[in-house]
């Protein structure tokens, strides 16, 4: 068994409007401190086999066909 | 400036229907390997002022606030 972390963000400068409501919230809620917020998904996976060297590209494969949108959204992940 | 990395995940036990969704749709295309998946949020959020001794007890309010609903979300952060 490993464990997968999949970090899912928009691209640089793909507009963000969850980001942008949260940022707002903040304001009014007086945490002027904060200048910036970008929200991205974060997934985790488990297999069912351990981490071989096929491992890696099955999850380039997941991330590109479903997980994340290519034409905005870039991902990384860790194998554990 | 400070960078914060926040990871927002459902508690253990709280059920995760995208996650199972995504499941779902992985053994249809054939990942029979994936086990287990549990989508959570990956929030990057950027500071004006630097990392004080303040800035972890501003982070905590924001995200039992804001970030994570903390009847069924758990969440960690980390300050760069």
């Amino acid at each position: 068994m490993a464990k997968v972390k999949v970090y899912v963000t928009f691209k640089d400068g793909v507009l963000d409007p969850q980001g942008k409501t949260v940022k707002n919230a903040l304001d009014k809620m007086g945490y002027k401190n904060i200048e910036e917020v970008r929200i991205g998904k974060f997934i985790e996976l488990e297999t069912k086999n351990g981490a071989g060297p096929s491992l890696k590209k099955e999850i380039d494969e997941i991330c590109d066909k479903l997980l994340a949108n290519p034409n905005i959204e870039q991902y990384r992940f860790e194998i554990e």
